[in-house]
C-alpha cells in the first residue's frame, strides 16, 4: 500500500495515500483496534458535517473566518452529507470517550478534501484550510461531539423512529376499527374471561403506541438544546460573542430542525441526560411493542393446537409439509428488537451516570446505542407493519367457536334464572365438557330460544 | 392463638380472631410465604381506600348502593387512610400478579370493620356490608389494582419525590449563586483543563435537576388516567352508565389530585406503560444525582491527598485520630439509591413488557418497585440536601492554589508573547515542576507584574 | 420518651433509654431518614454476630483480648443469633457505603448489652467492654462489613435458595418421569410442531435447573473468601500475626460453612465481585424459572379457550361463577420474583462496578439486593413447588385431542405414500378443517386401519 | 442488476445473478429490512460451516449421505471458514427468532457453490447437492442455530476474550511485582487512609481478573454441550441412530474444542441458559475492568490539579499547549466497553427468559450480543494492555509527597507518645496546614530524628 506522511504535535505518521484523513485519525486507528472497523455511526459524522458548516458560517458572520474558508468548509460538509466521502471515517466507537478523535477525523478530512478540491496537493505548503485553526475554529471536541449527538439523535427520531411507529399505529387503528364488531373471548391470567371485541383489544395497542409517541415527543425539546459554543469546559472560551446562539440558528437552518443553544453549557458537556431521557421513551415503546407483538403471536398460534384467533400473512415457507404453519417471524424480529433496546437503555444509563466533572466521557457509547435503538425501532415497526400488521385477519370461525363454547357467558343468565342456577349450569358444563346451551336445556332451566335470546356475547362488550 | 372461621367459595378457613381480614386474605397468607410478611406497600392499601370510597359514592349516586352502605364503606376507608388499621394488611407483593388478593384483603377488612363499627359480630347473619357485593361493587381486581397503583404513584411523586428533589435543586441553585465568583480549575477526562467558576460547575447540576423535574412532570398526565370502570377486561361490564367518569371525579375530589378516567380501559388493564414512563423519568433523575453526588465527593476528597476543593459538613465521626477525614456518607447513600433505582427500572421494564392479552400480571412487582424508587429518591435528596448540600463550602485556599499552579493558564499568554513562547514556558514548568510565573520570569519572557496582569483566570471563565 | 446520653468523639447524643445502641447508631438514625426504618437486612447483623465472636476468640488466642472479654462478647453474639435483640438494629441500607454505622451499631449493642448482663449500668465508669477497643479489636468497618456480607450470602444460599430450587427440581423430575409416556403436540414459534412427550418437555425444565444449580455452586468458592484481617485498606494494619487465618477458622467453626481468609485482601475490600458472581448465577436461575413458569401457565390456559394441556391445583377462588378458572397465581408470583432478581442484578452490577481505590462504597446496597434475591428465589420455588408443581396433572383428554387433530402427524405418512400425497392430505385437511384421517380416507390414499397403524405419534418422540 | 430465478415452496424469487444464495435468503432480505445489512455475525456463519461439515461426515458414516455429497459439502464449508465467501451472507440479526433463514442461507450457498465448483450451472436440472435434502440432512434450524451459537461463543471466548484478559492480567501482575515497594497513601471513601504499596493496590486488580477468569472458565462446560441431533423439537426425529454423539465428535475434531452432545436436547432448543451463564461471567469481568480502569484514570489525574500518582503513556496529542495533559483514552474505551457489556447482559437476559415451549426465539439477538461482548472485552483488554497498562509508571515524587504529607501517619506515634498527644499533633497540623513532623517538633513531643525513626510508612503496609 502507498502512504503519505502526515504530522501532528507528536510527530509524523504514515497514512494510506488514498485516504483523506490525517495523523490523529491514523493514530486512533492504530491505538483502538477494538471490535469492527469504522463502527462510529455515520449519523454522527453527518451531525459533524452540519455543525462544521454551521460553525464556519457563524465564524464568518462574526468576522473570525474568511468567506473563502467558510465556503471551502461548507463544500466538503455538503459532500459528507451527500455520502460520497463515507469511506473516510474509519474510527471506532471505542476510542476516547469525548469522541475527540472523530472530531479530528472530520477536521482532517475537511481540510484535506478542500485541498484536493482546490487542486492542491495534500500536505503542500500552501493550504486552503487548517484542520485545527479553521475547521475547528471556535470549537472543541467537548462541545462538538455532544452537538453531533443531538443532531443525529433528533434527526433519526424524526425521520426513522416516529414514522415507523406511526405507520404501525395507523394500521392497528384501522384494524381496531375494522374488527370493532368481532366479539371474542377475553383472557385474564391467560384464562378465559368475559368477552370483548377484537377491535377493543386492538384499540388497547393503539392507545399504548399513542401514549408512547406522546412520551417520546415530550422528551424532544431537551434534545434540541445543543452544546456548541461551550468549547472545552462550557465557558465558551475562545468563541466570539454571540457565537453560540448564531451557530445554533445555522444548524436549525441547515437541518430544518428547531435546534437552539443550550441554556446551560456546563450540563451539556458534563452530562447527556437528554440522551438518557429520549432513550427512556424508546424503552417505553419497546415495552409496548413487546406486549403487542407477543399478544399477536399468541393469538395467531396454531393452526390446530393453539389459540388461532388471528391469521398472519405468510411471508416465508414455514414448513414444507405443514400447511398453516405460518411462523410469526415479524413478531420475533420485533420482540428481539425490543430486547435490544431494553439492553441498550442500561448501557446508556450506565454511561450517563458516570460523567466526571466538566466532561462525560461515555459519549460515543451513548450515541451508538441511542442511534441503534432509534433505527431498529423505526425499521422494525415499518417491517412489522408492512409484512405482518397490514395483513392480519381474524379467523372468524375460530373466534366464534371459542366465544360460543365459553363458560363465562353464563354470567348473562344471572338476571334471568338467578346466580345459583347459572352457576349450576356452568359447573355441569365444565364437568361434562359440554356447552352451556346443551347443559341449560338438559337441566330444563330454559329453552333453546331463550338461551339464544339471553346469551348474546355482543351485549357483554 | 384464637381463631374464627371465615368462609369463601372454596370453604371455611381459620383466621386469627383479632384480625379483620377474611378467608381469601388468609388463603393468600398461607399460599404465598415469599419474602418478608406484609410487603405489599401501604401506599397501595391507601390507594385502595381512596378508590373504594369513591366507588361507594359513585355507586350510591348512580342508584346501585344505599346511602347507609356508602357511608359505612367511607367510614372504614377514612380509618385506613388515618393509618389505624395498618396491621390488617398482611399480604405480600409476591402473590397473584393482578393483586386480586390485596383487593380482597381490603374488601374483607372494610366489610368486617363496618360490622364491628356497627356493634355487630363478624360473621353474624346480619351484615352491614358484603365484601364482594357491596365493597367491590362495580369493580374488579383488574381495574382496582391499577387504579390503586396510579393513585399511590402520583401521590408519592407529588408529596415525596418532587419536594425532595426541589429542596436539593434550590440549595444547589443557592450555592451556584454564592460560588459564582470562585474561579477554579476545570477538569476534562479527569485532567486539568481551562478554568471555570465553582458557581458555573454547580449551575450544571441545577440544570440537570431542572431538566429532570421537567421530564418527570411531563410523564404525570399518563399517570392521572385511571382504569376504574373497566372491570374484568376493560369493557366495563356490570358498571352503571357514567360510572367511570364519576368515580374518577370522586377520586380526584378525595385525593385532591387531577385524576381522570382512562380514555382506553383496555390499555389500562393490560399494560402499565404509565408506570414505565414515570419510572423512566425517575431513572433519569437517578442518573443525574449519581453524577452530582459523585462529583461532589471527588471534589471533597482529601484532606491532603485528594482534590480537596470542597468542604463537606461533618455529620459523624470519620476517624478518631484523623482530623479532616469527613467521609462523604450522604453522597454514598445517594449513589446507592441511584443504583437501586436503576435496578428497579429494569424490574419494572421486565414486568411491563410481559402483559398477556387483557391483563398484565406483574402489577404488584411494578407497584412495589415504583414506590420504593419514588420514596428513596425523595428521601435521599432531602437527606443529602439537609446533611450535605446545605453545608458545602469551598476550600478557597485549595481552589486558589490549584488554579494558580495550573499549567493551562498559559493559554492566556498566547496573545501577548505568542504561542511558541507560551508553550515553551508550559513545557519547562511541567518538566521542572515549577509554576508558570517562575518559569516565565526565569526565561525572561515577561515580568512578575506582567504575568499578574495578563494571567487572570477570572477572565477565562 | 426517656433518653440517656451517649457520647462519641463528636460529643453527646440523646439515645432512647430502652435501647442498647450508642451515639454513632443514633447519629446515623438521624442523618439517614431514607426509606423504611431498620431496612438493613437482619442477615447482615447475624453475619456480624458470627464475626465479632470469631474475632473475640482469635484475639484472645493471640493474646490481645482477655478470656473474660472474649466470653462477654461471645455471649451477646449468641443472643443476637438467637434473635432476642432484633429490635436493637434500627439502621437503614442507605447509610455510609461502607456500612460503618451498622458495624458500630453492632459494636455498641454488644458493649452495652454486656454491661447489662454484668449487672452494670450502661454508661457507668466501670465498663465490661469498650465498643471500639474491645468489640471492634483487630477490625475495621472496611473488612467486617464485607465479611458479614459473605457470611450472610453464603448462608442464605445454602439454607434457603438451594433447598427451595432443589425441591422444585425434584418435583419436576418426578413429573418428567410420571409423564414420560404422555405424547403431546410440540410447539415451536408457538406453532404446532412434531410431537414429544410431556415428560420430555418437563425434562428440559429439570435440565435447566440442574445446570443452574451447578452454575450457582460453581460461584460459591469465591464467596467463602472473607476479608476479615484486612482492616482499613487491606494491609492488615493493627492485627496480630496469624489473625486473618485464625479468625476465618473460627467463622467456619461457628457457621459450619467452609470460610477461608481471602488470599488477596485488597480485592476483598475494594471490590465485591464474589457478590456479583453469585448473583449472576441467581439471575440465570431467574431466567430459567421465568421460562418454566411461563410455559406452565400457557400450557394450563383455558379451560375452554386456551391450550389446556395441564391442570393446576386450585388454591384460591378464581371466579365465583366460572368453574375451571384456576388462575396460575403461583406462576405469577414466581415470574414477578424473576423480574425482581433481574432488576436486582443490575443494581448489584452498578454498585459493583463503581468501587474507588481501596474501598467499594456500595456495600449495603449490594448486600440488600443479594439477600432479597436469594430469599425470594428460594421462597418462591418452595411455594411454587408446594402449591403448584406438586399438583400439576395432565389433561389427558385435551392432550390426546390436540395431538390427534394435529396436521404435523402427516409426516409419518411420507415413507408409506410419498411426500406429495402426504402433503395433499395435509393441505386439504387444513383447508376443510377436517382431520388427517378423514381426509386421507376421503382421498382414497389409505384405509382407516392403515392410518391407525402408520400414524402413531408415540413413534415420533 | 442481473438476476436469476430461484424457487422455493412459495414460488419463484429473483436473486442477484452474482450471488450464491437462494429463494429463502432472498425472501428474508426483502422481508427484514431492519438496521444495517448483513448484521448476522460472521462467527455464526462459521459455526454453521463447522456443523454442516460435521453433519455431512456423520450422515455419511451412518449411511445416509454419499461420500461424494459429503465431500462436496465439506469443500464449501472449508471455503466459508477461509473467508472467501463472506459476501454471501446478507441477512440480519432481526429475522425469525430461530435463525431459520440464516440456516437456509448457509444451506443454499453450500448447494449453489458446490454446483459452481462442479462446473455446473446454478439451477441446472442436474444438481450436486440439494439445500434441504442433503446439506440440511438430519438437521433442523432449531438444533443447528443453537449449535452454531455454542461453537461461535466457545471459540471467541477461547481465542479472543481469554487471551486479551490474560495479557492484561499478566501485565498488571508484573506491575504489582515491580511496584511492591512503592509505599503510597491509601484511600477509602475517596479520603486519605493508612498507607499501602502501589504493588498491593495493583495486586487487588490482578486478583479480580484471576477470579473473573476462573468464573468465566467455570461456565464453559455448559457451552460445550451442543443441540445438534435434537432436530425440530428435541426428540431427534429423522436422525440416524448415534448421530448426535457422532456429529458432536466431528465438531470437536474440526474445531479442536471439546464439544459434546447435550444430554438434554429439549433444554438445548428451548432455552439458552449456557449463553446467559457465560455472558454473566463476561459481565462480572466488565464490572472488574470498570473498577480497574476507573481507578487508574483517577490515580493518573492531573498533572497538577489531580491525584497524579500514576503516569500513563502518551498515545495521542492531548492538548497542543498543555504538557502533561495525557488523557486516559484507553481507560475511557475500556469503561465504555464495560458499559456496553452490562447493557448486553440485560438484552441477553431478556431474550433468555422468554422462550416458549419447545423453542426459544431470541436466538440471533442472544448470539449477536454475546459475540459483541466477547469480542469487545478481548480487544479492549488487549488494547488497554498494549497502549496503557504496559507503560504505566509511578510518579515517585508525587507518591512520596502525598504519603509524607499525610496526616494518617500519625497513627504510628500512638505507641510512642500515646493516643492523645498523637491526636493533638494531627489536629494542629490539619488546622495549620503543616506537616506532622513540623507540628510534632513545634509541640516539643519529639525530635526530628525520632520522627524519622518512628514514622515509617513502609512499616505500615
Amino acid at each position: 500500500m502507498e502512504y503519505r506522511i502526515e504530522t501532528d504535535t507528536m510527530g509524523p505518521v504514515k497514512v494510506p495515500a488514498d485516504k483523506l484523513w490525517g495523523a490523529q485519525t491514523e493514530r486512533s486507528r492504530n491505538n483502538f483496534k477494538i471490535g469492527a472497523e469504522a463502527s462510529m455511526p455515520i449519523e454522527i459524522i453527518e451531525g459533524f458535517a452540519y455543525l462544521k458548516k454551521a460553525a464556519a458560517y457563524a465564524n464568518c458572520d462574526l468576522g473570525v473566518l474568511s468567506v473563502e474558508k467558510r465556503d471551502a468548509i461548507a463544500a466538503v460538509c455538503d459532500e459528507v452529507l451527500s455520502g460520497t466521502l463515507s469511506d473516510q471515517f474509519p474510527l471506532v466507537i471505542w476510542q476516547t470517550g469525548s469522541g475527540t478523535q472523530s472530531n479530528m477525523n472530520v477536521n482532517e478530512v475537511i481540510a484535506n478534501r478542500a485541498q484536493v478540491l482546490a487542486g492542491l496537493k495534500i500536505g503542500a505548503e500552501k493550504s486552503v484550510l487548517k484542520a485545527n485553526d479553521d475547521v475547528n475554529k471556535s470549537q472543541s471536541s467537548n462541545d462538538t461531539f455532544p452537538t453531533a449527538m443531538h443532531i443525529a439523535a433528533y434527526k433519526i427520531i424524526q425521520q426513522v423512529t416516529i414514522p415507523g411507529i406511526e405507520q404501525l399505529r395507523n394500521t392497528l387503528q384501522e384494524k381496531a376499527e375494522a374488527f370493532k364488531n368481532v366479539v371474542k373471548i377475553g383472557r385474564t391470567h391467560l384464562m378465559d374471561a368475559t368477552p370483548l371485541t377484537l377491535g377493543q383489544e386492538f384499540s388497547g395497542y393503539v392507545s399504548q403506541l399513542n401514549h408512547g409517541l406522546k412520551a417520546l415527543r415530550n422528551t424532544l425539546h431537551h434534545l434540541t438544546e445543543i452544546a456548541l459554543g461551550g468549547t472545552a469546559v462550557g465557558t465558551g472560551l475562545n468563541t466570539p460573542k454571540g457565537y453560540d446562539v448564531l451557530v445554533a440558528k445555522y444548524i436549525a437552518q441547515f437541518t430544518k430542525f428547531p435546534f437552539i443553544t443550550a441554556e446551560n453549557k456546563f450540563e451539556a458537556l458534563a452530562a447527556h441526560d437528554a440522551i438518557v431521557e429520549t432513550h427512556g421513551a424508546l424503552k417505553q415503546l419497546a415495552v409496548s411493542l413487546n406486549k403487542i407483538a407477543n399478544d399477536i403471536r399468541m393469538l395467531a398460534s396454531g393452526p390446530r393446537s393453539g389459540i388461532g384467533e388471528l391469521l398472519l400473512p405468510e411471508n416465508e415457507p414455514g414448513s414444507s409439509i405443514m400447511p398453516g404453519k405460518v411462523n410469526p417471524t415479524q413478531c420475533e424480529a420485533l420482540t428481539m428488537v425490543a430486547a435490544q433496546i431494553i439492553g441498550n437503555d442500561v448501557a446508556i444509563t450506565f454511561g450517563g451516570a458516570q460523567g466526571h466533572f466538566e466532561l462525560n466521557v461515555f459519549k460515543p457509547l451513548m450515541a451508538a446505542n441511542f442511534l441503534q435503538s432509534a433505527r431498529l425501532i423505526g425499521d422494525a415497526c415499518a417491517s412489522f407493519n408492512e409484512h405482518c400488521a397490514k395483513g392480519i385477519e381474524p379467523n372468524y370461525d375460530r373466534i366464534k367457536e371459542l366465544v360460543d363454547n365459553s363458560l363465562m357467558l353464563v354470567t348473562a343468565l344471572n338476571p334471568k334464572i338467578g346466580y345459583y342456577k347459572a352457576a349450576e349450569i356452568a359447573q355441569m358444563a365444565h364437568k361434562n365438557n359440554t356447552t352451556l346451551k346443551e347443559t341449560a336445556i338438559t337441566l330444563g332451566y330454559l329453552t333453546s330460544e331463550e338461551f339464544d335470546e339471553w346469551v348474546k356475547p355482543e351485549n357483554m362488550v
